[in-house]
């Protein structure tokens, strides 16, 4: 979900099978709109080999890499101007993440420890300067209206458009 | 760990009971450093009347409030220049904490549904234009060494400082 409202165009879910993130991950979808690829089970080293053939840059999100705020990773990933893998594991993963035969770049969202989602959600942050989260969803069924105050929706269906108050 | 992470001074589990999150948060303040607070089960409605009674803000960050992108209310909080008591719930919330009475204001990491925990990493990354993620943290006795490629650690211990490749 994260990857999706940061303005990914789609998420690989590597070497497990979990039909229950995926069902939820494309109801999603179905409901705020727009046009996200869900895929899982093809091994990760396959994943990237195959970006990697194709010229693409694959970036680690890490706490040990170089520092989002204080190196110039960004400058550099920004410039390259190639399409990204972002790769994100849980508490630890596979050493050869970090090896420059897989990761072109290691970045660290800060080198504290937190949160992979986080650290996903601050990178895609940055690297779109902020104009994903202005966006609108295509063929979105729900679609919040911001309020200062209280929770408004607009439904799009076969007998028009509602807008209410929940 | 996100508010630590990301600047916070400390963090309020508004009424539960969980020593194992304290447990972990304190865990990680004692190895990578800095003074951050754990306090739980007070009610939240005392903690948020508390804070307001002393002339202070509450913002709350939900998908329905107002677009930290498009609307202008990442301007206002700031030009408020007060501190700032940031309150995030689980899927459901009581429909109070969109009311004034509650938050001054709602703010929206985006309108798409995402993760509370993303929300509150990004609205922190901006609040703070970044400069968090590059800040040390006092009386660490671990520190990563940030590294293009590989783990690099330093600890400071009673024998001095050492640093590795791990």
């Amino acid at each position: 979900m994260v990857a999706r409202a940061f303005g990914a165009s789609s998420f690989i879910l590597a070497d497990v099978k979990d039909n229950e993130v995926k069902d939820a991950v494309q109801k999603i979808s179905a409901s705020w709109g727009g046009k996200f690829d869900f895929v899982m089970e093809f091994p990760w080293k396959q994943v990237v080999n195959e970006w990697r053939r194709k010229g693409r840059l694959v970036v680690h999100l890490t706490a040990y890499g170089e520092n989002i705020e204080t190196s110039d990773v960004m400058t550099k990933i920004r410039a390259a101007n190639k399409d990204l893998l972002v790769i994100v594991g849980s508490q630890k993963v596979p050493g050869a993440f970090f090896s420059s035969e897989v990761s072109d770049y290691n970045v660290a969202v800060g080198n504290q420890p937190h949160s992979e989602i986080s650290a996903l959600a601050v990178f895609m942050d940055r690297l779109y300067d902020g104009r994903e989260l202005g966006r609108e969803f295509d063929d979105a069924k729900l679609r919040i209206v911001p309020q200062k105050h209280g929770k408004r929706v607009a439904k799009s269906g076969k007998t028009g458009n509602l807008e209410q108050q929940i």
